[in-house]
């Protein structure tokens, strides 16, 4: 198993990836794979949850798909119904009770639920509901929604859920199971992506289409936002708990999160990377000598770059595959360790070239200023820097866990102080308006909260992001 | 349904990766680093020695390099030189036992060896020896030389070396450890590389200069074919154990096994690489409509490929970089679910689209079979497949571990035969003289056997390669 | 051919073993240590959860306390208040999310708790909760009590306790802990031990004296039935949330589960155990040669025996202590292995003798057929068996996992018809009164359910004791 | 604080247990529960060979039987033919390299062999063999009995050995397998105990007859001090190798290291230590109430003593049989902890008594100055302790691996200043002579040298026993 704790290039995360599917034959196999194609988007912890209609089978861990779901595992996991999730989250609240889908007993049976989003009402919700005799097991937003079906009047459990996803704020794609069903759910903005696929008859709810395609499953429509599904064995059937209104997809998923084979709301995420860089290269031409990506972050958008600029690319750095999550490191004589034991420089090809250097974004800075450094010293005449998007500077409240705004390189820093940070001779970011027209969906379809401080979801902006940690009592 | 091995695209190996350093802190350390930078080159079994001159430390283990070594183990490998193997071997023989470097103590003292190549005149060798009443404890090729030079009349090490070396036949480069020395010796042909680096004052002894990239030393040359090197606190030393003859690298070093970002046998791997897709271009033309690299290993060429005939490069299917060494198999009905569960090809860029896919070699097909087969699911118009080297038709007797000849697609097929089989509009390999003509070096340099029969160190074709376990009694 | 458990002699399990401490640095490590000397009352998984007064810490493992704890984990657990629990659990219901102590949040913030007992009105109380919106995560009765506190609308904690404990009806000793106090409670029976240790200032709440042995604590009194003790930095303070009753300490405390160097209900567990011999010399005396123990269980029986007889003791029978939880069996063709692996008869000592074999008391009766059986293999003349309490005829519905009726040798078998089943020449029980008798404390204060069939808190025999996990929806 | 070995009382090691049978399907797992049944011999490596006839299988590994082999384990060792060993050494060498059997090729095919005891002139022929060109790869003595072997110029495998052992000195129980046979051998004095059984007409060779009982296997003989032993599919055939000389049996294979519940050297274990109690009685009596055996080593002279004495046994002290092989150090403030994990004084039948403490022997005194010291806390009136054999003042060569005798408390002290040290009223030793006539064999036959300081096979004892490692160049 090739373990990256050092794979993901800025060090962001999502909560997180799901799958689903009903009324199949090695339910919980499927899920394992959906999961396998989805690890990109959680690899601190993954749990799959089965049922054979009567009793409920469960495994989760801390860990990556491969390592966590073994045969003897998948062999426990019976029926013909299973949903999964990977996860992520920061540190302190990394415990396997984290781990999801989570279970429960309530009056009507067994309940599993998987969650992609940030709920931003949860503490107050919480709060109301401990007031009201709720135990809470978890520090998960999950858990919330769970207690507010257990509690809501109404007889069906579809209902139950309506009843519940009125009271929530925030971004949410989700996924439920009972003895008897798969039950998915997605805000009313659709930040987050969630689509349906079929595998002959069978429906699936999942993330992304690249789980799908590794299944050989057909991908049917996207999950609406406001939109619930139930499926069963009678099929599926589609409910709406919300009006209409205007969709809100989280454009840092085509950007950095979802998988570039991938259809996500509805486009390919390569093909959206490319126009990325093809932008680029309109807005922020250079005279130079050769496209390099910084792999695997900046490759899209350096073939789009070098397509719309002439300018030959050549893979100048090497990215190592064997480099696991963890490694021990050398004596501090070598500087930059971490950086050069995942990549590696092509002298041969570097020296006495001007470099356009593309990436995809920067959140802190300091790995792209340590990666800069190599390249200077296997021996470039000029670095340019290219990045695919407009600079990050706010929070993100709807599920992404950037860090903390201080940490931003571009949250009080010009273009030019972050060039001079880096040690580059230029330094380009995509415009907003330009990314926004690269895009194949309209230009208002999209949150770009995190570039514009335009929040479509009202935020309390003091909060803390993981909230039910720090509860106030 | 079992777990499955999923690691290099062809399923080929080698023996192995080798890592030495003398009089520097943190010796170990170091040569932890410069297996992780080898880890491409066997990932079957990991092993450091390490000395403080007196006593001596080891560890070895089965698997990853990451896995092998953590904080608390190289902590115990105590002092300030150190030598290191990784290695690969076929099913049968991959025990722990196997692992090296491979420590033995006689009478002049400790002493550790790791190997890289294979010893054509083994079987022989250790038939005599155990005659004489030797034991051997393990079916390494390896064992054989420590029990010459525990024979030798000669007075010192090199010189016990050197008249054991003379015995053999074959292509090895090597590395020895005492209490007190490192010494690094490389078969006549110069088959398997091996280069000294410097760090600081010290001297390092490694298979691909990629290991010394890491850890910031510098190239100085290759150990010489024929040459021994001894390195004491004294400084280097150079012995010629036998007189100077043609050079025979293997090219297939350059094709497939070194990483990119090395330089061996003195030139650049990935610069190598693009030339010989640049040559196919030239040789081989097709009007297409994109050049797609079979990833991960058709990038190098498929990039020349590109430059040279103008075609635009599209990364047009996706490599999944979570996939693990193993994974557990889904039901049937998911086909060739292993190329799937780690390739994905993304039918926006492929649909519609005359292909030329690049691939740097072909070994039995059947993989490559399954990928054309992904790639005309999705949508492709025509493929035409392109590889950048000839045809491999004979087997290697000196250190690649190629299935055996009866496997080979090409030892019995002709190209139309093999573009049949493989489901592809048209197919070209690179000829022979092309090949050789891109390279930087002399085209009568390179051992070509593979490709022609061509065997430089005479064989007994009739040998099993794993001769010491099949020895007859 | 399987791995099996070879545990305790008669595969009787009782949930389980409870310690908390407050305010004394080192309390996790203390913990630990009190779990060691109670893991003979729950071998299946145990958990620490430890508190600073601000947050709390947690880990908990299926196996041995041994296994489960090491020094990076106890590490881990900070804080100078800790409480910890042992479990055992019968197959179905043995998951780690079952394992205690168990820790929720709800308004007046976390509590954990850790319980030894049986709820035996658990079914009912839990569908009240479920119909009033309470979800359940386990199957555990424990649960029950933290959602009936969380309901209640008394003031502070203890109150919360005392108003849920008089919901309940069974046998329960219970340890809680908040971020700033222990809370011990005891049901109005006292059906299962829990006492108060002192370590210099620091109380200590625990099942059994050997763990204060253990470190050193002095054993102050035991938590009263019927009372909760209330641990905080201000010292102990006494509650009692019921008017006392008859107590009804488990006799089988002191024939089978509690250490033999433990005081339980005020007295010492060995010399009961001799009294019984003795009480079994006087009323069932035969003439033979030698006393021998089924060891370890009948050990104290038969030097009682042997005391009061005259006849002398022999350590016929040899346990092999390294016997593990797990081993694989042999083929077939060694009969009655998982007997013999664990104990082997010495033929020097055991030919031609007249025997009388002591055990402390007979569950199913196939176990100690086979040891039977290797006595006579090894040469005994006569073989008169002698039991330290009666026959055991019916099932514990407070806390003792007595297998099914049907099970019990004694449920359907007069003594004779036993004695032919085991092959021995005698056999005698000690009668109800005799045992009594020989208690320490008076006749009336026991309860004898398992042998009586007199049940001391009403029971619904029809129903299944892991209610919980049957409830019918 | 850090994890600690409590294992055997006196932290007194011996090498190793034996067992091997031929002909017999299953034969791995015999040979799994044979180790299982020798455990007390060895418990820090063990390892199984077995053989079809044509290929060899190996297992191997650290820690106990149980943990090293398991049903998946097993299943690879196949073949009707196997070998087993358990094995303890000092910490410095306590490598899996150093795990037995002991696997070689030389140029009669393969072969296994696996040792207990010591020979006491290896280093000298080590020498010899490395000067002329033999590799060692072990620093075990056992090693150097192949390499003799394999330059035997002798025609069979057990001709070849004969000359061998000629050249060895020192104590040495022998079992070495080949792809057709099994062969043991002894030592002259037949220091080590070694076995002969039978199951059906399956011939076994193991070091305890305990290992036979568990697998129902009859005992025939032992194997003869300086005989052969060959079994192949035609039978059993003796050989001896030099003329019958005094036997010299090790007294402390009674005293400690033997099972209770085998006969070794022809007689019960058991019963041996019941005589010396016995013995003790009658030299050493004392006016006391109870007569309190040291768990579990002191168990059976205790029985022995109180039987002849009439002073009554009481087990006054529980050992905790939880206790693994490690534990985690709790805060210094518990003294004597790691004697208080493993053995609890019962207070209630030691306060205000006049105790006789029995155990059956004292290396450093140390561990039994600190029991003494809980029976004192405990309330004892008085304490007198009584030894079952004589003081133990010199090392043994032999293959016991006794503390260095600086470190034994009974080189420089008198047995008064030894009371003072442990803190008792009074201290008595078993004499030599006494001991000797407990015996049930002659007077004559055994190796006393650790108490005596004779030594009956030539020792240089200047030399390190550990020779082997430390040997000088």
């Amino acid at each position: 198993m090739k373990e990256n704790k050092i794979s993901m290039n800025h060090d962001l995360r999502e909560k997180c990836g799901l799958f689903a599917i009903l009324g199949c034959q090695d339910a919980a196999r499927l899920t394992y794979l959906g999961l396998y194609a989805l690890q990109h988007r959680g690899q601190e912890s993954a749990g799959i949850i089965s049922t054979d209609g009567e009793q409920i089978f469960s495994h989760k861990g801390m860990g990556l798909v491969g390592h966590i779901f073994k045969e003897n595992i998948l062999k426990t996991l019976e029926g013909d119904t299973a949903c999964g999730h990977v996860r992520y989250s920061t540190t302190g609240r990394s415990h396997i009770e984290n781990a999801q889908p989570f279970l429960v007993n309530f009056l009507s049976g067994k309940l599993a639920v998987a969650h992609n989003g940030n709920i931003v009402n949860a503490q107050k919700l919480r709060k109301d509901l401990e007031s009201k005799g709720s135990i809470f097991q978890t520090t998960m937003d999950t858990e919330i929604i769970v207690h507010l079906m257990a509690r809501s009047r109404k007889p069906s459990i579809v209902e139950k859920l309506a009843d519940s996803l009125k009271k929530l704020r925030g971004a949410f794609s989700l996924v439920f199971m009972t003895e008897k069903s798969i039950i998915a759910a997605r805000d009313p903005h659709g930040v987050r992506p969630l689509c349906i696929g079929k595998i002959g008859e069978k429906y699936i709810i999942t993330s992304e289409t690249c789980a799908l395609d590794l299944i050989e499953a057909d991908y049917i429509r996207d999950v609406e936002p406001g939109e619930i599904i139930e499926i069963t064995d009678q099929g599926l059937k589609s409910f709406r708990y919300t009006p209409k209104i205007k969709h809100k997809y989280c454009v840092f998923e085509y950007i950095y999160f979802s998988r570039p084979d991938s259809n996500i709301f509805g486009e390919n995420v390569y093909l959206t990377r490319k126009r990325l860089g093809k932008r680029m290269a309109v807005e922020a031409p250079v005279d130079a000598d050769i496209v390099v990506p910084m792999p695997d972050s900046g490759i899209y958008a350096a073939l789009g770059y070098s397509e719309e600029s002439g300018i030959p690319f050549e893979v100048g750095v090497i990215r190592n595959h064997y480099v696991g999550r963890t490694f021990i490191h050398p004596a501090q004589s070598i500087r930059d360790f971490a950086v050069r034991v995942k990549l590696n420089p092509i002298a041969s090809v570097i020296k006495g070239k001007r470099v356009i250097l593309v990436d995809d974004s920067i959140v802190r800075g300091t790995t792209s200023k340590k990666r800069v450094k190599t390249l200077w010293k296997a021996g470039a005449k000029e670095i340019h820097m290219r990045i695919s998007c407009p600079p990050i500077r706010h929070p993100c409240y709807y599920g992404i866990d950037f860090p903390s705004p201080e940490e931003l390189i571009a949250s009080d820093k010009t273009e030019d102080e972050i060039a001079k940070f880096l040690g580059v001779d230029s330094l380009a970011y995509l415009s907003l308006k330009g990314m926004l027209n690269a895009m194949f969906q309209n230009n208002d379809q999209f949150c770009t909260a995190c570039f514009s401080g335009d929040y479509p979801i009202a935020v309390n902006k003091d909060m803390r992001k993981d909230c039910l940690e720090n509860i106030p009592r």
